[in-house]
C-alpha cells in the first residue's frame, strides 16, 4: 500500500511514526520532528511525524491534556511547512474530525475506541490513510471485524496497531504471534513499541513504565515481521508532560532505529516462512 | 445512597438491574418489565429496568443495533408510565445526553469508554445516578481514578459495576477480590452476572458466552458483597437479536434470585469481616 | 462419598481443612488443632486438621522448611491421639509414601506436581482419600485426566481443591466458574481460600499474600457451590514460619466460619440451578 | 560460559539444542542427529541433540511415554558416538541422576519442577550443565531465586530458559522482555521455540499447538536477545507419538536457522541498548 508517498507493507521497508506523546510546545515539535527527519533521512527509513494535542483518556484530570485543537493544528502544519514531513494525529469521539483531516496526513485512533463502530466509520470515511489501534482487550484475529467496518466504507488505506494486551492487572504484554496472524487481514501491521511497555494505573493516578524495555521489543517485532514501528520519543523523558516513563530518549534513538533497519533488512531479505502454513 | 426511591449499598438488600439486552420491540420490553416487577416484587427485590436502544459496538455491522433513540426513548417512557418501574439504560459518546435524561431514571456508561474523560463527566452532569463500568482492561482499584473525575462534576450518586477482567484472549474472568476493593471508593458496587461470562469476540463475527455460569458468579458476587446486581435477561436468548449466549433464560428468573436474596440477607446480617483488614 | 466418617459432596454441609502452613513446634500443633476442633463441633462443621512437615518447595533455600519427616509424623499422631480429629499432611515425591499413610487419614498432593502421572499414581495407590490441588497454570476441565490417572490405580476417594490461577506475574485468580465446572468430574470439590490470595515470589525471596480476601473468597466459594473450604491459620501469622502473609489468624476464624455454614445451608437448600445447563 | 566446548553467551553466536520431543526408535534418533548435525555445521551453528527417554507428565496415560531409561540411554550413547555431538536430555524426580548423567552433558529440568528445591539442587551436584526450564506460572525475575538454588551446591554451568508464560486457559505467551530480564542472572538465557506454542490441555486429553508461529517466535527471541535456541524438530510430526502439533518439520528448518543465523549476527554487532538502562 502506499501511505505518504512510499510504499508499506511486509516485503517493503519498515517506517516509522515517532515523535513526542503530547505537543507541549511548537519549539518541541518542530525540534524533534526535525531531528527525526534527519536521523531517518540518514538511516534511509521512511517517516511519520506524530503527536498529540489532546489527551482525551488521562487516568486523572489533574494529568496535563495539550494545547487544544487549534493552536495543535497551527504547529502540526508548521511541521509540515517547516520541516517537510507527513504528520499523523490521534482522534476523539468529539473530534471535529474534517478539520484535523484538512491538516494531517495519517489519523490513528485510540485502542480504548476500537470498537465504537460510528466512530471507527466515521474516521475512515474522511479519505486519509487510518491507524487503528488494538484494543487492549482485544484478541489480534479480532480486528478482522475492526477492519473488515473500515473497509465498508470505503476506505483501503487502513494499518492496525498492536500496543499491548491486558496480562494480569496494571501491566500489558506484546504477543509477537499476534503480529503474524494480524497479517492475514491484508492490513499493514505495526508495532507500537512504547505504549507496549507502559504500566497501565501502575502509579496511582498515573501509569507508569518500563522503558529499559522499548527496545528489546521494537527489536522482536522486527523480527516477527511489521510493516512499520510506532515509537514516542522525547529529548527529556523525565521532564515530559505525558508518558514520560515509556518514552525513548531522543539522544540514544539512534542506535536503535540502527539495529532495526539492520534486522528488518535481513528478516525481510529471507522471508516469512510461516506464510506458508498460516493459509 | 438513595437510589429511585430505595437505599442501596452494602448494609442494604441488594437491588437488581435487569431487562434485555436492546429493545427489539416495546412488547418485548413491556412483557419483560412486567414480568420482572411482578418477580422482584413478590421477593422484596429492588428492581430498575434496562434495555438499550442502540449497540454502538457490536462486533459486525451485519448485528443488529436497535430501534434508535427516537422509538427507544418513547418504549422507555412506557415502561415507567405503564408499568411503574424506574429504567436505565446506557449511553456513548454521541448520545444527546439530556434526550436520554429527561426520560431515564438511572444512565449507564459502557465499559470500553471508562477511561474517556469528556464522555463520563458530561454524563455525570446530566444529574442523575449513573452506573460506570469498569474497563475489562482495568484493575479495580483503577476506578478509584475514575470515581474521582466523575465526582468532580458534583455527582455523588455513582455505582460501579464489574463486568469481567481480560483474561488471555476472548475470555473474562471475574474476580471476586474486585468487588471487595471497589467497595473502598464509598460507590455502590455492582456485578454484572451476564456479560461476566460473554467470550468477546469468541465465535468470529459475534461474541459467545456461557450462560451456566451466571447463577454461579451472581451467587459468588452476592456472597463476596455487593450493593447490586446487574443481569440480561429474555424470554428466549436462543431468538435474541443482541447477547443471547449470555442472557438468562426469563423463566428461570425466580429460582436465581430468590437464592440470591437469602444469601444478601445471610451474608449482610453477619457483617464483612474483611472490612477491619482493608483500611 | 465418605471422607473421614462423614458424608461429604455438593448436597452435603461443607467440611474444612485448616491447620497451620507447617508444623512448627508439637504445642503449635495440638494448640491449634485442639482450639479448631472445638470451635468446629459448636458450629457443626466437619473437620480435618492439616499441616506440613516439610515445605519442599519454598521459594528461597534460606526459608524454615520444616521438622522433618520423623518429628512431623509423630506431632500429627499426637493431634490424632490427644484431640481425636483426622489429620492431612501434603506429600511430594521423594516422601516415604507408605509411611506418611500409616499415619495420616487424607494425603494431599502439591499443585506443582498435578501433571506427574507416576506420583499422582502413587499417592493414590496408598488406598487413602487424596486431595489433589489444581495447578496454577491449568483450567478447571484439564483436572479431568488428572482425576481419570487417580481412578486408573482404583482410588475412588479423590478430592480436587482449587488454589487460584495463574493471572498475569506474581498474582492468582480465582475463577468460580470453576468450583462448578470441577464438579462435573465427580469428585467433591473443595476451594482453597488462603493459597488462593498468595501473590508468589510477590516479595522477591518470599511469596506475599492479601489476608483481607480470604473471607471474601471463602464466601464466594461457598456460595459457588462447594463440598469443602481450605483455609491456613495461625495463632500469630505476623510470626508464622511460613505463609505468614495469606494466613487467617485463628481468633478471627468464628466470625468467617459462622457465616460460611450459614451460606452453605441456603445454597444447598436451594439447589443449583446451572446444573440442568451443564449437561 | 563453555557449553559442550565452545562459548556460550549475549556476545556469543547462539547455539541450537534440538531432536524430537522423545525417542521413538534407535533410527530416528540417528537419522535425526545426523541430519541436524549436518545443516548445523554448515550454517556455523553450535548444536546439541535433545530427545527423551521418558515422557512423565502426559496429559493422559494413554500416551506415549518412551522406551525408557535403559533403552533411552544405550541410543543417546549411540548417537554421541556415532554422530559426534553432544546429548542432552531431561530428568525427573525418580530419575536416577547418577545414571544419566554418566551418558549425556547436559541435563534439563521440566519447568513443573522448577520450584522443587531437593530435584533442583540433586540435579545440579551432578556437575554437568542444566538448562532450567522456567514455570509457565513463574514470572521471569521469579528464576532469580532458581539460579541461587542451583548455584548454592557450586554448579556455575546453569542455563535458564523460557518455555512461554501461562495466559488465560490452556493458553502459553511468550514475553520478550523476560529474555532481557532473565540475562540479568549472568546464565545463558535460552528460549524453547516450540514448546512456547503449545496449547496445553487444549485438545481435551492431548495437548495442541500453533506450529506456524514457531520460526515467528524463533525469530522475536533472537532479535531480543538470547544465549540458545531450543527447538523439537522431527521429519513427520503429524506421526510424531510426542508434541507433534507443535514441532517443526525437520525438512523446513533450514531456512528457519538461516534467517536465525542472521539475525543473530546483526542483533549481537550492534549490541544490547538496553543494558545500560537494566541495571
Amino acid at each position: 500500500m502506499q501511505l505518504c508517498g512510499f510504499h508499506v507493507g511486509i516485503d517493503q521497508p519498515f517506517f516509522l511514526i515517532a515523535g513526542p506523546c503530547v505537543i507541549e510546545s511548537e519549539q518541541l515539535a518542530i525540534d524533534t520532528a526535525g531531528q527525526l527527519k534527519e536521523l531517518t533521512t540518514r538511516l534511509g527509513i521512511p517517516f511519520i511525524f506524530k503527536s498529540s494535542y489532546d489527551k482525551a483518556n488521562r487516568s486523572s484530570t489533574a494529568s496535563f491534556r495539550g494545547l487544544g485543537i487549534d493552536e495543535g493544528l497551527r504547529i502540526l502544519q508548521k511541521v509540515k511547512d517547516e520541516i517537510g514531513v507527513p504528520v499523523l494525529t490521534d482522534v476523539h469521539e468529539d473530534t471535529p474530525l474534517a478539520e484535523v483531516a484538512s491538516v494531517v496526513d495519517v489519523m490513528q485512533t485510540p485502542a480504548f475506541l476500537v470498537r465504537q463502530t460510528n466512530f471507527i466509520q466515521n474516521v475512515c470515511r474522511q479519505g486519509l490513510p487510518v491507524n487503528i489501534k488494538k484494543g487492549q482487550f482485544q484478541a489480534p484475529w479480532d480486528m478482522d471485524q475492526v477492519v473488515a467496518k473500515a473497509r465498508e466504507v470505503g476506505n483501503e488505506q487502513i494499518m492496525i496497531c498492536d500496543r499491548g494486551t491486558s496480562f494480569g492487572y496494571n501491566t500489558l504484554i506484546s504477543d509477537m504471534r499476534g503480529l503474524a496472524s494480524m497479517r492475514r487481514t491484508g492490513c499493514p501491521v505495526v508495532f507500537d513499541a512504547t505504549h507496549s511497555v507502559q504500566q497501565p494505573g501502575g502509579q496511582g493516578s498515573t501509569s507508569g513504565g518500563q522503558r529499559e524495555f522499548v527496545p528489546v521489543l521494537a527489536r522482536a517485532a522486527i523480527a516477527a515481521g511489521v510493516a512499520g514501528i510506532f515509537m514516542e520519543t522525547h529529548p527529556d523523558p523525565a521532564n515530559a508532560k505525558s508518558d514520560g516513563p515509556n518514552m525513548w530518549p531522543l539522544d540514544q534513538l539512534e542506535p536503535v532505529l540502527a539495529v532495526l533497519k539492520a534486522l528488518d533488512d535481513v528478516v525481510k531479505q529471507h522471508g516469512f516462512v510461516e506464510q506458508g502454513l498460516m493459509g
